[in-house]
């Protein structure tokens, strides 16, 4: 079900997925920063992104690097590269998989010059809606059913919540995907993506889906692209996210790893603790938005701040690495 | 489309597949040998399988690994697993990812203890056919096919070759799967399977396929599988492979990995070779079968002697390394 790239490091992520397309294949990875980030950089954080839940992480998807070690010497080091012995091979058991140390290192073991990556083949249909959802235990009922109805398609599942959703429709100018304000004024909000080889499989799946979630109160609105230009104006909602956090002032960003069922909590912690300082009163504070990726169990948390500051910094740090601790998460869940 | 299990290293792959299947999940991959390996050698072997088509390398799927080291300290490590400080998380970025080394070094590094690792959902349909293909690029264009055809429900692409399919005929006494003998009497056989979460579009899908096949003459006969026994008939016919050649004579067995384009003219080459060495009409080399995995590049070449004996190996070795060498193959795929 894929092809093998091999590119050198520099090249821009959305640059191999345009030269990709016309050939039917796609790279197993997309982010918000698909424009300009760098596969080289993509492998040194072992970026995820949002692809991540359908094709797996680049451990599994990389099969070459080609590396200039920081030994001071410039010695190359190439593994799985075609040209080199063995060739981007599948599979190749062959000594140490060296190449898995690169993936992740920041950098800090050499600087990574070439790639041969796993290409996953372009699907033939794409459907994206988005949900609206009355709390967060919702969100991981609709994931929870959304994996057994859409099972092998599902090729995304984001959550945003009714403060990040303001902030983008503010800074964009995009009108709200529901009419109406949520019961109680604070919802949630679910992005979910089917790939899939059979348009009128897929639709099927993905009606029946909205149907039950519907019927039975689960979602309390949804929304179904109907074109291309829907399907990416959907997607801007999630996308838009941190730019939107970045125009409204200075942002202390977090991206942690943890067990989906105490995710949100630390989102909620974290304002009764700015509001118990004062901090949101007295305009330090100008917003707190947690989104991210249900399937992988990745929360990013952005706390939006009126300038950089001291007195701020010492209300977020160390707190929320504590607080990951002990509900048992990661502080680097991706970068 | 995951969950996580973690298990202690000395787990026998079946036992923990059978653990999974009532909660719905299974193991990220299946062997032959599933009903006596441990899912520690199952890393440290690398091991691929009939599943890595679909689900990926140990090296995506593995979350947490424990090992002694071998120091000679009885050193313990432990990477990702529940109970370290960051327990088993689907992301986690933290430091050098050390567990992968792990996975694939044949135990040289240490014993693996401890094991955490992503389940995906079982599936609620799984189909299974078997193609008769009336040559070896033939199989290719199957593949290619069946790749647009299926899209995200293909989970297993294997072939095996005339020859292999006489030698499990007569050591189990099945049936031929196919009424009449292939044209020429030398065809290539491939056992398709899907495994999905909709049983209607499931068997459409795969329904037009096999019609486009046969319709096209690309493969010459088919057979579909039409309850659980004739699943696990049509499996055998593949998984029987290594214990039919097993029970002929001394199997030389080689594990090679190669760009598909190039994995058949290998074993021709080999019969080539012992038929000018005489080495077949006085017995010493019984059967020569090609078999594996056609969407990781894997070939399985299993030799069958009559003894062991080091004027056949020295028919075989160094050439088969050189061959698969100048195929830009490795030789060691998976074990």
């Amino acid at each position: 079900l894929a092809g093998i790239l091999t590119s050198d490091g520099g090249a821009i992520l959305e640059v191999l997925s345009n030269y990709l397309a016309p050939k039917g294949y796609m790279m197993p990875l997309d982010l918000g920063a698909k424009g300009s980030c760098h596969i080289a950089g993509n492998l040194s954080t072992n970026a995820g992104g949002l692809r991540l839940l359908r094709y797996g992480s680049l451990h599994g998807t990389v099969l070459g690097i080609e590396a200039v070690l920081a030994d001071g010497k410039g010695t190359v080091l190439s593994v799985g590269m075609p040209g080199g012995r063995a060739g981007a091979l599948r599979k190749d058991n062959t000594g140490y998989d060296l190449k898995q140390l690169f993936i992740g290192a920041e950098g800090t073991l050499g600087i990574i010059t070439g790639v041969s990556i796993l290409t996953p083949r372009l699907p033939t249909a794409v459907n994206v809606a988005v949900l609206c959802v009355p709390d967060f235990e919702g969100v991981r009922r609709v994931f929870k059913e959304t994996r057994i109805a859409l099972g092998e398609i599902l090729s995304a599942f984001e959550f945003f919540d009714q403060e990040g959703l303001d902030l983008v429709l503010a800074h964009t100018g995009q009108k709200a995907p529901f009419e109406g304000e949520p019961a109680g004024g604070r919802a949630f909000y679910v992005l979910l993506e089917t790939s899939g080889s059979n348009k009128d499989h897929d639709d099927e799946k993905l009606g029946g889906l909205l149907e039950h979630l519907l019927e039975s109160e689960i979602v309390s609105d949804g929304v179904l692209a109907q074109d291309e230009t829907q399907v990416a104006s959907l997607w801007s909602l999630r996308e838009s996210l941190p730019e939107a956090a970045g125009k409204l002032g200075k942002v202390y960003k977090y991206d942690l790893s943890m067990p989906v069922k105490d995710m949100y909590s630390l989102v909620e912690e974290a304002r009764e603790r700015f509001k118990a300082q004062g901090l949101d009163t007295d305009g330090s504070i100008k917003a707190t938005v947690g989104y991210g990726h249900i399937g992988d169990g990745n929360l990013h948390i952005n706390i939006v701040a009126s300038r950089w500051d001291e007195k701020i910094e010492q209300a977020i740090e160390p707190w929320i690495y504590e607080a990951t601790a002990a509900r048992n998460g990661s502080i680097s869940a991706e970068h």
